[in-house]
């Protein structure tokens, strides 16, 4: 089973990645957590070009196609096999962060972005997503505590304005109401607890 | 005008490109020489990865997205703006490198590519394109002269078999047959001179 966290900035997918894949192994499942852009050698080396290039920041389409070949190197290389041998796999965002940050927030055209995609992923669909959604205001300040915590200073995406932060929730948004069979929208505010027995819960796993 | 020359590994290109500017100087005219995949800082950061990256080395599909990622950055940040700047641009390879390797060598689908590479590019076709045709014998001399001369060992597409590069020019071939209008095929043997002479004549320009 395929399972991908998505959600905008600040609403704690990564931490409940951890827990899920933990909460899987518990229940004598093999899990195996990824992270987008990255997990090669090659996609890691992408996602620095992505986050971290401020003299030559990527333009809107090579963002697309860098974020695309770093995925379709994790599928290949890392997810298509873990699968095969058995394994779990819970990515940390996937397909669907590409439609809302690439299409409903960079203005790319859906249509484009979906051959693109599915050529990327050479087929491979989640089996289940869930969407941690998040008031904007709480997300905002997750990430500054995160910011002061970490003593990080934001990404390049993390710094886009409020507009284009909106303009996300509303994608991820109108994508779960049109794949509600595959995508459940899981309420990521209160504890880390709370939202980690949530997301347990909307799996509906028989274990 | 946007000039692009095309061709196998060891039929010159680059000494040809290099050339055509200049030519295309002393007859008056603004020349920009660019190469591909290269051009900006971010682009050189993505040709790195597609010719040295041994340890995890990109698979076809992501081999493919890198170099679109790299032409995206290219048009928008260089390429437009030096053509809107009344500038002719000559390109050391170009879309058709893709549609060769990508699509006649490595056996990626040609209407995906053709998708893709126009959205890379963003709508910009070249103008004019030479294809500098050799005899693949005359090319491993050449490469092997090049290699023995700068003391580099060959890339990881060089690399690639006598197959792979015999699929290459079945494709620029076949692409110079459906493209008459825009692609000249050049015969690449024989010196430096009599090459860019005879690049010279197939572009027909007026002075």
């Amino acid at each position: 089973m395929f399972i991908t966290i998505e959600g905008g900035e600040g609403c704690g997918k990564t931490t409940q990645v951890g827990r899920l894949v933990s909460r899987l192994e518990r229940s004598g499942r093999k899990a195996l957590m990824v992270r987008e852009p990255g997990g090669t050698r090659l996609a890691e080396l992408v996602r620095g070009l992505l986050k971290d290039e401020r003299e030559d920041p990527p333009c809107d389409r090579a963002e697309l196609l860098l974020f695309l070949a770093a995925r379709a190197q994790l599928v290949r290389n890392v997810i298509k096999p873990a699968l095969a041998d058995g394994a779990w796999v819970v990515s940390d965002r996937f397909c669907d962060s590409t439609f809302a940050y690439q299409g409903y927030g960079r203005g790319l055209p859906l249509d484009i972005l979906r051959i693109a995609n599915d050529f990327a992923c050479d087929g491979l669909l989640p089996d289940r997503t869930v969407l941690l959604d998040v008031e904007p205001a709480v997300a905002l300040e997750r990430m500054r505590e995160r910011a002061a915590r970490t003593k990080e200073s934001a990404d390049r995406i993390e710094l886009a304005g409020a507009d284009f932060h909106a303009r996300l929730r509303e994608g991820f948004l109108r994508m779960a109401a049109e794949n509600p069979g595959r995508i459940s929208v899981v309420d990521a505010a209160g504890t880390v607890e709370e939202v980690e027995e949530r997301i347990w819960k909307s799996l509906k796993l028989s274990v």
